[in-house]
């Protein structure tokens, strides 16, 4: 295959920007978007005059012109449309988080490995400069061991009707987690709050246990007053803060202090605050969506793994649905299977 | 009595600010200082000749012309020499957090009543023009119904030898809470993890969980390459941000904005993450410790209750004990009695 | 005229915000782009099939379709193409700076007067949710009377081969602080310096001089490690700040400390350095270029002044102008004619 | 000499601070402090019960067991004092700025060496660890040839009643430039404005001219709503950032951009407004006015030349003359002598 004809399906707040990235991959050609509402779909051949329109997701499911979906709609929804795009023998890139449960999850998984086929979820910030700077400090030995992960990810947003707000958020941070380390939780302690009637939690706090020493924390709302997009990794050596709002010091990496052991070295951290000198890299700046979009079509084209490939996909569902059942019975240790 | 002679035990970290506060306090008179370090001591002398020092603490304990003891220990050694302090019926002022039981509260408290003697703990925050500026705010209603407390504490502190990053830094965080608001939690989830080998935790979770749709949550670490100390506190009108790094801009009140219920509104949040304009009040600015200080002679004096009452101090240990469970059962709720 | 045919020349680093706007706004029908380079051409045809390209600008400054210029092109050009448009009966939106000199932009106004047609500068900030939030601080007292404003803004920019730091970035400044205050001033003074070969220079400061107490001063520079865009807007009430790079909180309004006059409120300035509560408004968030676009079509359809008209435009030049006089002589004191 | 005996006169803002670290400084004995007003000698008294005090300057001046004079009073009385304590053999450290005119500057330093004694002034920020991290990275070569400092100095302050806002503030930042370059200014221009009804100028900018390429500029003001206190110090190599604000990062160190000469390197300082990685250096935390106390102690005992040596002392009352001059004048050049 040379090129790869793409059908995306849900043209809401996110399409917009998938398909406009998807419109500049060389190889990809945008054949159709689907959308149920008509006045989504005038946007689409306002911007792509060339792109096809359809308020019906079988136009591009059962379309034989079409080889790979991109489906972004709501996250109940992803099951059954990845399902019969699979069986329609066509690649399927999923919005994040890949689907509501984790049996669904292994299945589209199994369809898609037995008929040869790329399915792959959208876990944007696999693909930022800070990210791919962070995991290369951390597989070139800078950070040393890495010892906790701790991300707080607040803001005033928009209430989710379907899923609460750690579906919603905390798949950002455990695809980041998965992605840097290589070892997985055995369990997780999960704690909301909800301030509406329909019980779904606007406030949770996941905490991710391991078998050995390292532990790793997740904050999430939707009812905080200030944006945070702040997550930490602290290595043996070097500790790494990640503020995704800085604008151009999104990076910065510490010395661990805690690692000095001489009385004169413990003094001088209660006058500083701080172990070492600070360290701020230059990021590569360009779009992640750019290159998510990129290593799709590649991927689809030379039969390659993706970097936000389906198993990263299918951790974060396994720790979301026990997360959902930790909250259930307040905050109780729940297995990871 | 018109006087208040004070002896004071423990001249390490924060016993010379102790000093020096109680110095300024008019109707205190600072008699003598206890410390078992003889160089210590010698630096009392430097900056109050006046005052006499002694390496036994028997000298305060047993001393009939000292009214009020200010015990500034490890915690394992507050109960043992407040006991004994209120035996011999002298006034006892204490470091947070209290003791290192509940159990050894509880019975400070019925013999500091049994006796007619001020029993007072030294949680000073309460005293800061933030937290009194936000126990205001929630009084007069500007911040409507209270829906969660988070709060931040971290930062590269010093790895306490006796007592977990729960017992350092948290007495703070709970000891304003429960300042702001009246209920109490029914119960606490809390996890952590420990980078040395004496299994104490250095970075820990906890939450606590109440009757009635509130909140709180607090992340206290040793660990973090950075100095945060921010809370928020969400009301159903408005949220307020204390940032206690903020040198002029402490404490930032927001509109709640999903109590805006028109789509426009949702909208606008979606763009903006903000409901409306800010308000960033000037706060007093004299001194915690200074007034924590003339608190506790003047409530000596006038046989008065202190704002750092013992209540909040015997629960401020209660929610301790039961983190301390908890962690060792992997989070699991615990009730707090 | 119910619908403006519009042509625009230079489609270089601001064309394609520009094009982007005008395609948005109702009334408006972009007809065709001129650029020397066909590689810039292609880009417009990508994005837009419809509208029409050309590398020579005459077609469409003789094109009688065409009713209104845009001209997007370095300054040197500015004259040129917008007197022919002119003199071809064409409305015309001239990039700032509006010409390289006054004689220029005087026979400009003088012209687009005598035919009859808008010609407009594009002073974006002019239409910023910040700026017209300011406006009506001082128009409705708040602020009081404004006695200083000051700004800085520096980056690590593009030296512009033709025109030194102030002719770059002076502008957004000049137009705001024009539109702010009525009053307009005596003389400037300016000084700078250059570390190219071109003489041409890259950081440079100016001091406005007005006959009543009132003093502006603009801080200018390509070759600052830090991006920084902070005007201050003090007035004998309360003074503002303007930090167009924060996201959320762009403007901020503090007390007036210096009017106090007790000694009380004197110190307190001494130990606070605040004088009172601050207040963070919140802002419009539309994009000021669509409504400076949409002012500009409206303003030709409707016969009305735009919001930056060209005496705004012509004053920012011959501040300009005075200012290379007074670097040449050496910060000399230069006379606004 | 193995001791120095010092006196000190003018115990108002500042005074105490000195008295606090000479009394910690090995060799010097702090015998006598002189104030006018005697409720801040109570104060003294209160704590340092050692020290005798006089409400008369001639106490100190006229006293032989005195061997060096500490002169904090109001600048208009440097000159009266420090002349006296000279003439009676007395080593001299006088507050910034030295003196109020450069007459008098110039016969204290005469007068100093003709007898062979210290007089220094207390320029406390060239003993902060930021300058001197500073100053070595210039002096190593690393910040490459010096292009420009640029520096703000501005906040809510009290308005002084004898000197105006340069006087005040911008010694700080000129005994700085002085200290990190080695050439000399040969011309200033400033303005400035008032706003009270003392001619004293509360906002004023100074631009001090080089003979080769270098440029500084001080924007100093006691009306900002706003603490800043930014350096900017600019070399072809490397810039640096001091702000002297920042708790923990006040130094930061980045890669100057526009060295850069490739259009691919042009093209990512427009997207990224940074040109490499930032390095903040950790530095060292001793209080700054210790080693200047200190710095004064040992250059008597060991006769040596101290950092803040009286010819940068000098320097800085020749500019600020200048600058006052050049105030009058409306921005005219004033050269530097």
């Amino acid at each position: 295959m040379s090129t790869v004809n793409l059908g995306l399906i849900g043209y809401g707040y996110w399409g917009p920007n998938l398909v406009r990235n998807f419109h500049a991959v060389n190889n990809c050609n945008v054949k159709m978007v689907v959308d149920a509402r008509q006045e989504r779909l005038d946007l689409v051949t306002r911007n792509y005059p060339s792109v096809q329109c359809s308020t019906n997701a079988d136009d591009i499911l059962n379309n034989p012109d079409i080889d790979a979906v991109v489906i972004v709609t709501p996250v109940f929804a992803h099951y059954t449309l990845a399902k019969k795009a699979l069986e329609n023998g066509k690649h399927v890139l999923v919005e994040k988080p890949m689907t509501a449960s984790v049996a669904e999850a292994e299945e589209l998984i199994a369809l898609a490995e037995s008929k040869g086929l790329l399915l792959m979820v959208d876990h944007t910030f696999l693909y930022t400069g800070a990210v791919r700077k962070i995991k290369d400090l951390i597989t070139d030995g800078t950070i040393g061991r890495v010892q906790y992960i701790d991300s707080t990810r607040i803001n005033l947003g928009l209430f989710q009707p379907d899923i609460n707000v750690l579906w919603d958020l905390a798949p950002h941070d455990i695809s980041i987690l998965n992605f840097l380390v290589d070892e997985r939780p055995i369990s997780v302690n999960a704690t909301g709050v909800t301030h509406t009637n329909n019980n779904i939690e606007n406030i949770a706090y996941l905490t991710l246990n391991y078998a050995d020493g390292f532990i790793a924390h997740f904050n999430c709302s939707w009812t905080s007053p200030v944006k945070i997009r702040m997550m930490m990794i602290g290595g043996d050596k070097k500790m790494v803060v990640y503020n995704d709002i800085e604008p151009t010091e999104k990076v910065k990496i510490y010395d661990t202090g805690y690692a000095h052991k001489t009385d004169e070295d413990k003094k001088k951290i209660l006058v500083d605050y701080r172990a070492g000198d600070v360290y701020v890299p230059k990021l590569n700046t360009v779009e992640a969506l750019a290159d998510m979009a990129k290593d799709f079509i590649t991927c689809i084209i030379e039969k390659k793994e993706p970097v936000s490939n389906n198993r990263i996909g299918l951790d974060v569902v396994k720790i979301l649905e026990a997360s959902n059942e930790s909250i259930k019975n307040k905050g109780k240790e729940v297995a990871i299977k």
